[in-house]
């Protein structure tokens, strides 16, 4: 690090540090950093001068003063570390998670590494996560594909996670419609993980943007899936599930949308499909909404925030009017020969002198027809 | 009617008569008979002494004196009229329809007509009305048997209304396991309608029960089927709904269930059918809860009256513990070949002390093996 570097490189060369020497979340470090600031915090780190719980977390690898390379080499792949001192950094998106409580999923990371050609900030501007099972099946591929396509049609940034499945049916999804999609990842940005997806996560990076916490060349491992998922939660307004199975990590990302306050979004399916059986799951649980088309997903995201209980009760008055005598003599109206109106009053069990005020009101309304032999039905359009 | 006649068959000709001469729901008639009785309110009406409310409901038919005529035709029928007065009276479940206010959907029927060798009031005791579109997929066709099946080997009884698709399903479904099953007609318990079902309601009336509130030889129509489907929700203990179109009759059964204050279940489908469409509105209305399985239906059911709301926050607890030591030192271990526990620590971020820890706590857990060349990862089950 030459000694002339302005500040805010020797900020971003202390965060580049930090994110790697620590495996996110570290709270009691990114407590440090908030404290004294990044590079005052990556000095005490190195010197180990530091807090028994910061140690704890940084001890193993203190010694990896890679920043100045890590730097180098997501600039390589074209991508750059956003730190929360830049413009770009998505500081609201990501205040949800200092918001929850960081011991439960994680506060803000310490820095994002980035690839692609748009402004993080006002990509996750108006965002939803789409998300799902790996094991997904046809229907929920072509869902998850036509909802990203219609959210992209809509304005809408489509984060995922890049899996197999359904994530990866809903970037292709907001690619086909033109649109911006955001790919976070559980390994390096720069890392083609999983392999078949390799061409895919090249298009993200080219047009779309592929975000991670976690430094260049550093592989995928389970916990960083569910670190990953926090931050796919927070970077989408909200969080649609396509498909999830008993198992699915789809359920985790689920959960963390909750903790995260962001509406939880659910696709039915077939109830004989156990790739559906993860969203039955978190629909009976009644903290998610189901969603079945893209209008009712930008209507969840967009009513997020008012108060969703307190639905007007008059939505029960589509009860009808079961007992309405128009109805009854209508339904009492002769379908092919017309009938007296003695019989309309008999058969509808309306008096006489209201079946004769009723029938000239049906016939203008185009549901009588009067004849000699009497009063004829017209269906209903 | 004979002089001689007995208390109990002046009150049987009243209620059938009356049940002839207004058509259901008739709040001010039932009134009436609530006030004054059957047999006085019978007499008030042939006599005309009535106030116009009640007139007004009366006045058309109240010449139809065929109360003896029509217990002949039930009893051809193999049926009989059942009145408040029996034991056999369904009581606390149609108490609900007095509940919820006569005039939303019409009050506790004035007498039933019925088929079947079964008690009505037990038959009830423990049963679920399950409903749906006539223009049913195969797979809500499936769905419907396979679930009323599933409910009859659980000992409830199926309540449904005869109609083709799902109706027919469920009534099917729970004769396939020697269950009990009710159809509640909108025409009288001796028509045959819908005339494809002639067969079916041939085999409800010989082993399972046929419900209607209309008298023998009453021909269905639209303002009937409204009126029917109150008996429906009331005579199941909760409705399952599982397909209905934008604009099928379920949604009505749907709305009744719920301003009767019984629990409304709903069966999930995918996004992409029609005929999943009201059952997707219900489920995103936030009133129904979504049911997958029979037990998830019993459970439903049975849980009716708990505070839903105050579902334990512990279900977050599936997060996992995605920043557990333990989990990140087994991510590190060598997938092939033994791993030192210093690259361990590096890898997982753990410091040497705890990996040093851990590593045997694995190993005691069946996670790790210790091989010369270090330490190995074994699969989780």
């Amino acid at each position: 690090m030459p000694a002339s570097a302005p500040a805010t490189d020797a900020v971003r060369l202390a965060r580049a540090y930090l994110s790697r020497v620590a495996e996110p979340y570290p709270a009691a470090l990114a407590a440090l950093v908030a404290e004294v600031g990044p590079v005052e915090a990556a000095d005490r780190v190195r010197a180990g001068e530091i807090s028994p719980s910061v140690a704890s977390q940084t001890a193993a690898r203190r010694a990896e003063e890679r920043a100045h390379a890590d730097l180098v080499a997501i600039a390589k792949a074209g991508g750059r570390l956003v730190i929360p001192e830049d413009e770009e950094w998505p500081r609201w998106p990501l205040l949800a998670l200092e918001n929850a409580g960081g011991r439960r999923c994680g506060g803000e990371p310490l820095a994002l590494w980035v690839r692609g050609p748009h402004f993080l900030a006002d990509a996750v501007d108006k965002a939803v996560a789409v998300v799902g099972s790996r094991a997904s099946s046809g229907y929920g591929e072509q869902v998850a594909g036509e909802f990203a396509y219609g959210l992209a049609l809509a304005g809408m940034t489509v984060v995922s996670g890049a899996a197999y499945g359904i994530d990866g049916a809903a970037h292709r999804g907001a690619f086909g419609a033109g649109g911006l999609t955001i790919a976070v990842l559980a390994c390096g940005a720069d890392v083609a993980y999983p392999a078949g997806h390799q061409g895919l996560l090249a298009k993200v990076a080219r047009e779309g943007l592929i975000v991670s916490e976690y430094p260049p060349g550093v592989m995928p491992a389970r916990h960083r899936f569910l670190t990953r998922n926090r931050l796919i939660a927070a970077l989408g307004g909200g969080t649609v599930v396509v498909e999830a199975g008993r198992r699915s990590g789809a359920k985790n990302t689920a959960a963390i949308t909750l903790a995260l306050g962001r509406p939880l979004m659910v696709v039915p399916g077939p109830v004989t499909s156990a790739s559906s059986v993860g969203c039955h799951e978190l629909l009976r649980d009644g903290r998610a909404v189901s969603v079945s088309s893209v209008a009712e997903i930008v209507e969840s995201v967009g009513r997020f925030g008012d108060d969703l209980a307190t639905e007007p009760a008059e939505k029960e008055s589509d009860l009808g009017a079961p007992h309405g005598e128009a109805m009854r003599v209508y339904e009492a109206l002769g379908k092919r020969n017309g009938v007296s109106d003695e019989v309309v009053s008999v058969e509808s069990g309306v008096p006489l002198e209201r079946v004769r005020a009723l029938l000239p009101e049906l016939e203008l309304a185009g549901l009588a027809l009067q004849l000699d032999g009497g009063w004829q039905k017209l269906e209903m359009r």
